[in-house]
């Protein structure tokens, strides 16, 4: 799907010389200075309808309150207080908790850039203020070093996660000044920036972060600022890595990505968010730095990690014992790990490669992951997370109480509030207060449309305004209707994802001219679009089987039913019988079918007894024949306790 | 196979009141004072030669030594040096370093009640001597706790292990006692079992440790030493656990098996060397009180966890991250941990549990245990061990330093000489130091052969001599002859196990007259022997596909190549141009063969490239054919570094 072949990027195409619609235009995560798509700013896209703006309007109305309320609740807001007092305190929290009260932070600053909500932006003004007063003459910023009665300053590189923390402050200050502008609370981030170069800069400290984040932190404050001592830094910090300036700790070197230095990795490996995290660092200096050797060694390990070390959901890390990769093809659905932030960061490192390389294949990925994994992993009421998300869960866990933190390692049955590692609910808020960013580019000819959801994209093409509207039910309808509102100059192509597993995908334009369009291509339509002219992409939504690799082991003769983008999963609330879902086997020669919105399998529900378990070759029993409901993996237990998988044997 | 009723023991069919043939006949490890079985001591039963002679004389010549080495490299040995000097002292070691002492001065007892050997006999005092300098006057015995500069005494139950502790020092006293009689080591122990009855009994301290042990200790010291107490304290263990005296604790209280009392139990789990140390402490405490309602949980718990929680090599446990038995089913084989100490204890378990009810199809289990996780875990020369035993190693990890203890967490694909959680090597060498008791049992009838080898047995039936030797190349050929070399009584009946997967097998009576017996019973052989008798049995062990239970999720679509109790495996240095083994598949319509010695399978071997690894269904790509050879499972890891595959997949 996502096989990049980077590509230089061509010098001009994009950047900080494009012309942009106004100051919401810089509402953006990523604003590279080169590539070959230039992203769009909350002024330039919009969802206005479907999923995603129903997963947003949750996050503003339910989820960012709900982690205000557990990081105050918890005594991780607090911290700062405390810490400013300079008197010795009882700190609360793991030693990355700081982190996620700048996550908050960097949420609700997307969030304001959003909506404008008044009321957020008082909350924003008072968080900052708390923050503020915690830092240190010299721009230090951590509630859990350096105080009385705390370690010193930078003792612990390998667990301490002090750059890590400052470079989730930093994606805060990079919200802040784009949504905003610069105010006492970016000037903050300015004075820890330039402190961590102070302190890691040449012939300073030269160590790196236990966790990878400063890099892309720096790297994004670097562009939004215009300082280039934020980029330098971020560099030292990519090339330091993987040269075992850390010591083994207790995963090895390779955990923290200190095994092998960047260039010379062939797979993402260790825990993989840190993993994920520094890939979207590095990806951000190599194209700052146009050090295109390194942005095509990330390119072919992602490349690598995408085919043989990622689930169908999209999800990324097999291991519980330390949220990591596993080797090539070691992916256990009951055991994934599949952390949300993995998730999130997976969205972040394919969005970064497609901006630099133009490889619109990458949106296949993030559409998977945004679908599958992210929007899986909080409840449609926007109050509780899962921070892993196994594809099976064989015990029908309880529903956690809505007031204590669950254990990050509990086996992922069921959400829960919060977590004593808490790092999803907040990374989750961010992301989904930034996801109208990821429907569509620009280029110099023209846009490029990712994600198909409805949408109002309104930017600027070659100088002159473009603007159209997106419809569609998509993915429940497979038809996207684009209709331009606006073109102010003459020919423009709209570029269109056509999914890998879009077989029989068709594109029409305005001409009225039907035309088949390669799964996993891009599909285009040039023309001199006037308002009202339509484009129209049929994609093949009806719902598949879709089998594994072979040497996916744990999931041989299994297969799963997918709908476009949606993995769907069977949850035992759906068996007859009470039955568990261990005693499902399906019949793939039969194509799943819609019934009244719902998808139904034929399927055989078993009922096995005990004994030695291993034998001669035997028939299998027959079980009892019946058509299986399946839901969308995303929306799986919110109906109370459930046994729940969504490879689903054969035979 | 092991799906044992429990029976009420019958009441003096074996125990105290039997005649035992000297004192030899004490030197064994579980001495039930009630039983269906009588089980024989160093003087009754004795291999002779092949596998287990083998493995006996690499633990004495070697395994021993090497521990004593190790222990007295790390300081755990010093610990208690350092102890008895009252002042502080920078301990060394885990928690639990104090009972690797204890265990290897129990493999030495027994191994000195085998051999004689001097040399050992006074390293075993030294031992001791060092041990009873760090006794406190009341009993307490541990170097973790109470000293100067240390935490009070069980001010930490839940991870201390002090009980556990003293579990394994009664046990080694039971050995002592029981190869060589009262000394200053066995008044030790007394007065360690005193101190524990005395701050656990009535109105103390009414908890657990985290870690079961003391119950099987306290309950076999009961037994060497007539001293009822003991025992009493063992049943108030017993009963206690499960009731919640101990905290939460970080996994949850199932970890250490008290989330339950054992008597409402279902099945084992938790941590597995816990569970299965509880189950065993669990099965005397019911022998000796008379408590049939203890006796037949147990025996449910076990059944269910050996028929859906057991791999295929007998190991248990699937978790790495709590090293703890997963949900029914979940065998994942390269995840699987199967931990080593895991294989004694279950060993330990079965040999109770089939003293108790007297159904020889525990038998099974054991000699799959033995053959395949304990053999395996020792390398060939008794230097190197495993920690873990999984069934599949996906890459071919380098052979560590011989001088270096490796974390109990890596992979498992290499032996390593010593771990920093180094329970396994002194728990295989105490279990090898007293294999031949596993060979065969005794009643008022006859004897029951257990474990084919090369053996001599020679012991009392109805009170008179019965004596004969065992000759077979078993398992590399199924012929196993009984010659009867001396019957004192009249008619006496020879019992033997036929394994589960032994359909074919045939028994020969000392008339000549051969008969098929059924594959997983019992073939008995009743006459009135003299010497030069003769029966044989044979068993079919040519070598045989074996596929798992359908509702194993993680080798579906797999098959397995066995030679009677002995689980075969594919290595990559066995695969044609470097292939790896996940490249393999088989073709399970041919039969294995054997030539010169070793068996082939036939199979292909692949050449598959990357893509998204998820899509519709498509008839594999046809590999190269080959004949590819197998290697006993315990034989793996012999010949440098290698992948590693049990389970094979058929396509």
């Amino acid at each position: 799907m996502t096989t990049s072949t980077p590509v230089t990027p061509p010098a001009g195409a994009a950047g900080a010389a494009s012309p942009r619609t106004g100051a919401a235009a810089q509402c953006s995560p990523v604003l590279p200075g080169r590539g070959a798509l230039r992203p769009l700013g909350f002024g330039e896209a919009r969802v206005t309808g479907g999923h995603w703006a129903e997963r947003q309007a949750v996050n503003a109305a339910a989820s960012i309150g709900h982690c205000l309320h557990w990081l105050g609740k918890l005594g991780w807001i607090d911290n700062f207080t405390r810490a400013a007092t300079g008197a010795p305190f009882d700190r609360a929290g793991r030693e990355f908790s700081d982190s996620e009260v700048y996550k908050l932070a960097e949420a609700m600053a997307w969030e304001i850039g959003r909506t404008g909500d008044p009321g957020l932006e008082a909350r924003f003004r008072e968080l900052a203020a708390v923050i503020a007063a915690a830092q240190e003459e010299d721009g230090y910023l951590n509630t859990m070093f350096g105080h009385p009665g705390q370690r010193p300053r930078y003792s612990e590189l390998e667990w301490g996660h002090e750059l890590y923390c400052y470079g989730h402050l930093l994606q805060a200050g990079v919200a802040r000044l784009r949504c905003h502008g610069e105010d006492d609370f970016t000037r903050l981030c300015r004075r820890a920036a330039d402190h961590v170069c102070d302190v890691f800069g040449p012939g300073g400290l030269e160590k790196v972060c236990g966790h990878a984040e400063i890099e892309l932190g720096l790297a994004e404050f670097a562009r939004a600022t215009g300082e280039s001592r934020y980029l330098e830094q971020a560099r030292l910090f990519v090339e330091r890595r993987g040269t075992h300036t850390l010591g083994d700790g207790g995963f090895g070197r390779a955990y923290y990505q200190d095994d092998v230095p960047v260039r010379e990795a062939e797979v993402l490996r260790g825990h993989a968010v840190r993993a994920l995290y520094l890939a979207a660092g590095a990806v951000d200096v190599a194209v700052e730095t146009g050090d295109d050797e390194l942005l095509e060694a990330v390119g072919r390990q992602w490349d690598r990690t995408v085919t043989r070390r990622t689930h169908l959901t999209g999800g990324m890390g097999s291991r519980y014992i330390d949220e990591a990769f596993g080797p090539d093809f070691a992916l256990p659905p009951d055991r994934a790990y599949a952390e949300s932030c993995a998730g999130v960061a997976a969205v972040m490192t394919a969005w970064r490669l497609m901006l630099a390389t133009g490889d619109m294949r990458h949106g296949d990925l993030i559409e998977r992951v945004a679908w599958n994994v992210l929007s899986g992993a909080v409840h449609p009421d926007g109050t509780s997370f899962f921070y892993a998300n196994p594809l099976h869960v064989r015990t029908a866990d309880a529903v956690p109480p809505t007031d204590a933190a669950l254990s990050h390692q509990a086996a992922g049955g069921q959400r829960a509030p919060w977590y004593d590692v808490s790092c999803c609910p907040t990374n989750l808020a961010r992301t989904f207060a930034q996801f109208a960013v990821y429907l569509a580019t620009a280029d110099e000819t023209g846009v490029q449309v990712h994600q198909y959801a409805p949408a109002v994209v309104d930017t600027v093409v070659g100088g002159a305004r473009f603007a159209f509207t997106m419809a569609t039910a998509y993915p429940d309808d497979g038809a996207v209707r684009i209709r331009v509102e606006a073109n102010g100059g003459g020919e423009r192509t709209v570029s269109l994802r056509v999914p890998a597993w879009a077989e029989g995908a068709r594109v029409t334009g305005p001409d009225g001219a039907a035309r088949a369009v390669e799964a996993g291509s891009t599909a285009t339509v040039t023309a001199a679009f006037v308002p009202g002219d339509e484009i129209r992409l049929d994609l093949p939504v009806a719902p598949r089987w879709t089998v594994p690799d072979p040497r996916i082991d744990a999931v041989r003769g299994c297969a799963a039913v997918e709908r476009g983008p949606v993995v769907l999963c069977a949850e035992s609330i759906d068996l007859p019988c009470g039955a568990d879902v261990a005693e499902l086997t399906v019949d793939t020669s039969v194509a799943p079918v819609e019934r009244d919105g719902r998808i139904f399998v034929s399927a055989q529900v078993h009922d096995r007894d005990g004994a030695w378990p291993y034998g001669p070759a035997a028939p299998q029993e027959e079980g009892k024949s019946a058509e299986v409901a399946l839901i969308p993996f995303h929306r799986r237990a919110t109906r109370g306790p459930a046994s729940m998988r969504v490879w689903l044997p054969t035979g």
